[in-house]
């Protein structure tokens, strides 16, 4: 390949660094509307009455508009693709605006004003009366007898139970000789924290409702926006401009079906929707607080025999991504160490706590914690070399998911262990730090993951991409897949110029999505488009290249199977003298007398593989017991995510997850008043985001397989850097310190008790 | 056909009534920048030197680019297709910013600053050093031995001279008992009007040159924008909104190459130009004047035995359409009548005047009125019938063009001619009005013309549509062609409803063209769209709707070929029980699990036919003699353009060039100062456009024929209802006062020098 795996330099790097590339924001018309959003500040019960009348006194105070006025439709959010079946659908639980109240800052009335001042003023001027309920904000407590019922449809609270088993897990744990280890994990409510806040900006143009918004994926917000309103598809148009990044948050409707709705009660004049930063804390998606119990038997041999884990997803007010994420924890367990009997349980629970959506990995960093730190507990347990027993039960190549069906098509885990290993002296080390004493103690951990690429077959995976030839021999590549500040337009311009025979100067991505031309693609996330769109790009690259070709044979009077594309250039396959520039073909079939063909190409890849990502993270920490403090010291992730399509822009997916991880590890939660529910550190001074200053160097590695289902060898990447960090760290810990502590993060109160428990601090 | 030729609301009526509609204007950039350019002072000369001290010192200037300082590239500005081959490619003869002054108002300078009135502040305090020549304003003067060369390619000012000859003139005129007649006829410089006047926004984004703009032609002036920088087409991107109004003004590039430098200037930085009224007059493009020598030869039965014409077409100080229009006019004096020995001999020259270029119709109302007056002369020295001696001479069903091969496919001229005679008794009155004396008259006369539809084959006509399914079985049309106020999306959404099968609520028209996805269409002018567009918007339909029933017939299990779309569901051919809806269709298309197909088709249409439009004038004026005005009593124009596509719309199209035509006629005129070129009525206080007061009950009729080679049976309407006016109006006067005046506007001044000649004022 020519261009694919070039460490090239961002397609959009000079347009954002300079200021021109265009966000939201930046496109709100000047004599837009301002709407603010009125949040409840009860967690739990109804909206029985408001009094508007100071609120409409504020002077430009256009609409008020409450949940007693909106739309009698319940919608889902979920930034899935949407299914004919009704039993594979999104649940459809939330209205524009809620009287029944289910958790703080529950959204229950909006006011459009001509400034923003005034829509704030005014917001704060109506006076609610609330009929009031306990908050649940635990998954114990929602799921106990009696307890208050959050939405009628789930008179338990439980949104989804699911449970699967592989082999007779009873029938396994029989077996003689076999040592248990049982473990109790669970993970924190995290937040995104995308520099851009929720935001977005509608109109009424064309008898449509446009919505122009900072999302990951244009076109399910316009079919959740036509269901919210109750009008056709069509009728709605979504325009995504660059966003400042979305981290799975953005994968769900968030402001934009309410903001669709305020634009109709102005009569199409244009309503600008901005959240705050505590706002788009508070009241957009968190990532699921999870909780896991997890049994294994292992072999003396190390094998596993049988494994088991029951997992309970805290799901908030709201289903959004509801059981997905999960089941995708309770898979991923399955699916790392595929061998012996083994069964899995998963609740996703309704409580009063902000609505759990998608967040960057979707259930694997849960799992990945508890599962790894599980493994490092059975080592600690039994003796066994922890990098052996990964090694000896983790997936292998060939492997058969017996649920999902996805297969293991390409893998390089063993060799992305070896490099960590090595790069850490790990095994040394490891050994060296079991024996300490003193307060200041070193550790080495490691965690591995598997990754699914995309979310074939539990979901629909589909891609259209269109391509149109430019009179310079140009072109214009068009796509539905979303550049969300991860790189995607550099990588799919790469794979249009290697595929078509263009050198990357000739590549203009058309890097805007408006569902009213944009080829429909389900969007980012799932770590799917490099895969699953850039199948879709080289399908359409490649009908592209043959359109081209058959007018230059045309023009060459020569069978357009003799010729091919090399750097900008037709030439005779497999030979070097340049025929004609694409740029004359370009020329002559937009402007010939007799055969004007303005050649472009649009195909659908309607994707029914998938494939496995791999990787690893090595970690070393000094922890500071008196102190009860963790420093990174050295730290590594290492991926098999497939051919690297860019290693620049690869290196840097790596260190945005592993940031993250960190994060993941040690410092980030939120917090919540326990008695109402509200969320005490809303803001970036309280939620402790890793800052530079927090941030050790970062190492980046790569063992690069060669898949055979990727478009070019590639496998996702976007996602799985977030998850090995958090349960390497934890597993450096004990490593250092002997002490195994089961949840995160690992803040100084948690390491205080868990220290003193364990009596290193007296 | 169910919905071609009703008389359907135009599908932009509610945006454009309620302002919501976008132009231009509304979506510059809330921190852009002004721009103003510099015009010369002089009409014939060169810049010697600017001194921009003072202007520089005008706060808030950011940048002041002068003729030294552009690219030294020459370009052309026309809205013709390019041709690859040299000699049909129009001429390049001007550069960004010229310092070869060759009219008043040229530009020499622009300023961009912070403010419109810095910028305006800072362009009147440039100073400038000239060498000044004596202005060129005549064709006359232009032509002399000797004179001041305006162009250096051009040394005789001769822009191009053309001739033709059918059959032998000098042998035809040999024939024994022939009539000659001669006349000569002028016609005058008017312009546009269009509301909005000449205006764009550049911005740099993306590493390309991006220009919002009022124009007719958004993929020419990409294309014009890339020569006049040097720069690659790919490079360049054009955005069209709503325009309002062109009338072939905006079939030019006018203001978008000078913007699209001046944004590389300032980093990329949004800059408006926006011309004032005042210089869209001055400084775009005007009506060509032209003057015509016709002789004729006409048999006692009538026939014509043979004619000539010369012409002289005053193109001002560059190029622009150039000689298209008078080639256009000499055609038309040829197609018109085609019987005889014909030649004809045609100049178009260049002056020191503003720059002629397109106009409404293009050539023929300068011929229509010169040609229709000699008819009228002829009748005047003959005494024929003055319907007769059309109807004998005219065109007829089956008449192939001897030079161009555009051929006569359909007329219902005689049925024009019949039904406006009927209307105004035409014949009666004519006889009755010859015999007037005392100081106020009544005339009745009429005129005929024929209009091809397109170019081809004299240019290139291409075209290329896409259709992109909505998940609610409703459609998105995408075309290069464009609406520019004339009803273009309307009768493009009824054409795709009639093919597809939908509603016409089905169809949503994607109105703003954007040169980065639009699919390829030279744009709005020679009323080609409905035609050339129309063929490639229903090639598009058909395979749009063949995709659509191969899904119908995947889900239905059965062969799609025996499938059909009623009014949005499928059903089998020639039956009408409802199998499917479109939106099911829709729906499962896009989300299959099995087989997920985004649906869409994009077809180029390379148009190889024309054909001939009809129509006519029939009008009642009555003279006031001594206070030398003309007073309209009833008109009425009677078109055959083919299928009306929609009733409604036509007669608006008709209505508005019927009022063009009269002020053409009446009014309309552009006055200069002799000594230095500097057009005195630029603007509309002084410029006598029509108002409403001025304009009488307009009549608009049609025969409808079906023209075997229009997609719906359809030809142009756009231009043709401006041409006839003026000639039938000159011609009642001739009945009315026996005065045959062979110039206009026909405004007092002219006609007391005419009637003071006649005798009729003393």
């Amino acid at each position: 390949m020519n261009i694919i795996g070039k460490p090239l330099n961002r397609v959009d790097a000079y347009d954002k660094v300079t200021g021109k590339a265009k966000y939201t924001p930046d496109l709100v018309s000047p004599h837009a509307l301002h709407a603010k959003v009125l949040h409840s500040t009860i967690a739990n019960g109804w909206v029985k009455e408001f009094d508007l009348s100071e609120a409409w006194k504020v002077e430009g105070v256009v609409d008020i508009v409450t949940c007693f006025d909106v739309p009698d439709i319940q919608f889902p959010t979920a930034g899935h693709p949407w299914s004919t079946e009704p039993k594979h659908q999104d649940i459809a639980d939330r209205k524009l605006l809620n009287a029944r109240v289910r958790c703080y800052a529950d959204d229950i009335a909006a006011v459009v004003a001509e400034t923003e001042i005034a829509a704030e003023v005014a917001v704060r001027k109506i006076k609610v009366t609330y009929e009031e309920y306990t908050p649940i904000l635990s998954i114990e407590d929602a799921m106990k007898e009696g307890a208050t019922v959050i939405h009628e449809e789930k008179p338990n609270n439980v949104v989804v139970h699911s449970s699967y088993e592989i082999g007779s897990f009873e029938e396994a744990i029989k077996e003689k000789g076999l040592i248990k280890v049982v473990g109790d994990y669970e993970t924190p409510i995290v937040t995104h924290c995308h520099i851009e806040p929720a935001n977005s900006f509608a109109y009424m143009e064309d008898g449509k409702i446009v919505v122009v918004s900072s999302t990951q994926i244009p076109h399910i917000v316009r079919r959740v926006c036509s269901q919210a309103l109750g009008v056709g598809f069509g009728t709605i148009r979504i325009v995504k401009p660059y966003i400042g990044g979305g981290f799975g948050n953005k994968q769900d409707a968030l402001t934009e079906p309410l903001n669709a709705y305020l634009t109709t009660r102005v009569g199409g004049r244009p309503v600008r929707l901005a959240y705050t930063r505590e706002e788009t804390f508070a009241c957009t998606r968190t990532r699921h607080a999870m909780k896991f119990h997890i049994e294994s038997y292992i072999r003396p041999d190390g094998s596993f025999a049988a494994r088991s884990i029951e997992a309970y997803s805290n799901q908030g007010a709201y289903a959004s991504h509801a059981h997905a994420l999960v089941a995708n924890s309770v898979n991923g367990f399955r699916m790392m160490y595929p061998v012996g009997a083994i069964k899995g349980e998963a609740y996703t629970v309704y409580t009063n706590m902000p609505t759990a959506g998608a967040m960057r990995a979707y259930g694997i960093p849960q799992i990945g914690f508890a599962l790894e730190a599980h493994v490092d507990d059975i080592v600690a347990k039994t003796g066994f070399d922890s990098i052996k027993i990964r090694k000896q039960n983790m997936m292998k190549l060939g492997f058969v998911d017996p649920v999902t069906t996805i297969t293991c098509h390409s893998t390089g885990l063993e060799e992305c262990i070896d490099k960590g290993e090595k790069y850490l002296s790990y095994t040394k080390k490891r050994k060296e730090y079991e024996k300490q004493d003193g307060p200041i103690r070193r550790g080495v951990g490691m965690a591995i993951f598997c990754y699914k690429t995309g979310v074939y077959p539990i979901s629909l995976e589909t891609s259209a991409v269109r391509m149109l030839l430019n009179q310079d021999g140009s072109l214009q590549v068009q796509m539905g897949a979303t550049e969300i500040g991860q790189g995607a337009d550099t990588v799919f311009a790469m794979m249009a110029a290697e595929t078509v025979g263009l050198t990357m100067d000739k590549i203009h991505m058309v890097s805007k999505q408006d569902t009213d031309v944009t080829p429909y693609d389900t969007g980012a996330y799932a770590s799917r488009q490099s895969y699953v769109s850039g199948l879709a790009l080289k399908k359409t690259a490649e009908t592209f290249k043959k359109k081209l070709l058959e007018f230059a044979g045309f023009m060459l009077k020569c069978d357009p199977w003799d010729l091919d594309i090399k750097e900008n250039y037709i030439v005779h396959t497999n030979k070097d003298e340049r025929l004609l520039s694409v740029a004359e073909v370009a020329l002559e079939s937009c402007y010939s007398m007799t055969n004007s063909q303005h050649i472009s190409a649009e195909e659908t890849h309607h994707c029914t593989d998938n494939t496995y990502s791999f990787g690893v993270c090595f970690v070393e920490v000094e922890v500071d017991i008196p102190m009860c403090q963790v420093k990174v010291l050295d730290i590594i992730n290492v991926h098999d995510s497939g051919t690297i399509l860019n290693h620049q822009t690869a290196r840097g997916q790596v260190h945005g997850g592993m940031s993250m991880g960190l994060g993941y590890g040690l410092y980030e939660r939120h917090l919540f008043d326990p008695k109402t529910g509200r969320m005490y550190n809303d803001n970036l001074l309280d939620y402790k985001l890793m800052t530079a200053l927090d941030t050790p160097d970062l190492h980046a590695d790569f063992v690069e397989t060669y898949d055979p289902t990727g478009p070019y060898g590639n496998k996702s990447l976007g996602e799985p850097p977030t998850i090995p960090v958090a349960p390497a760290i934890r597993n450096a810990v004990l490593n250092a310190t002997g002490v195994a502590i089961n949840a995160i993060p690992l803040h100084p109160q948690r390491l205080f008790g868990a220290f003193t428990d364990a009596g290193l601090i007296k």
